[in-house]
């Protein structure tokens, strides 16, 4: 994969501020924030997209998510908040290293805004079993 | 917590479209899809907020996330998606029990829309402190 400025954070080769890191995950705020507290939680381990990501750095970043997730809200005072992990550029990813956002939502006006344009499940057992078939 | 329709699924209760299951996890479609692949993940262990959560839970969810995803995109022959989990009804969350989903983003008319009202950091460095000092 292309070096990302995700990657030189990682060499310390540019500043952050940093929250939270271990073996495999670190956290730290996201620059352009959604609302105060807005951190952004990556792998250590190269990856554009969520399903290029190794079981071991993917089970690390779930464990790391709601220990962060719980800091972040007790010390911005905030009890609602989004995760989002976008892939792929169609889907909002910016830069391209796989990461975690944990947003707060402290109120209508700052925060992850979400349109939920949703539909009707339809052919349900041919698509889940396609899906499971994928799995096995 | 108060029980719910995810707890109903998970005590095969009421039926589901599930695609993947192991000792921690369960993942099934959603019915009301914002695109076709809409997947919810769930724990096995009630909790309502991804805070709430066990690490041995967060851990499964992180390791199941990236295999149901690769399953997803190829049973559906999506290239984007969306990873998102919502917490307290401020935030989205409609049914009270910790799920992720996995939104496919196949076109800008289908999967999820996102309003992204970023704005600057401001006193980073002490925000982070405050964050890491709850992590400590």
């Amino acid at each position: 994969m292309a070096d990302t400025i995700f990657g030189k954070i990682l060499r310390n080769e540019i500043p952050c501020h940093r929250v939270y890191e271990d073996a495999d995950v670190v956290a730290f705020l996201d620059v352009n924030p959604l609302a105060r507290g807005h951190t952004l939680v990556i792998p250590r381990e190269p990856a554009v997209t969520l399903d290029e990501l190794s079981d071991a750095s993917a089970a690390a970043i779930g464990r790391a998510l709601p220990r962060i997730a719980r800091a972040v809200m007790a010390a911005t005072g905030t009890r609602a908040y989004n995760v989002l992990q976008n892939n792929g550029s169609a889907a909002h990813q910016v830069v391209m290293h796989v990461h975690f956002h944990i947003i707060p939502k402290p109120d209508a006006d700052h925060g992850l805004g979400i349109e939920w344009p949703a539909g009707t499940l339809e052919h349900g057992a041919e698509l889940a079993k396609a899906i499971a078939d994928k799995l096995a």
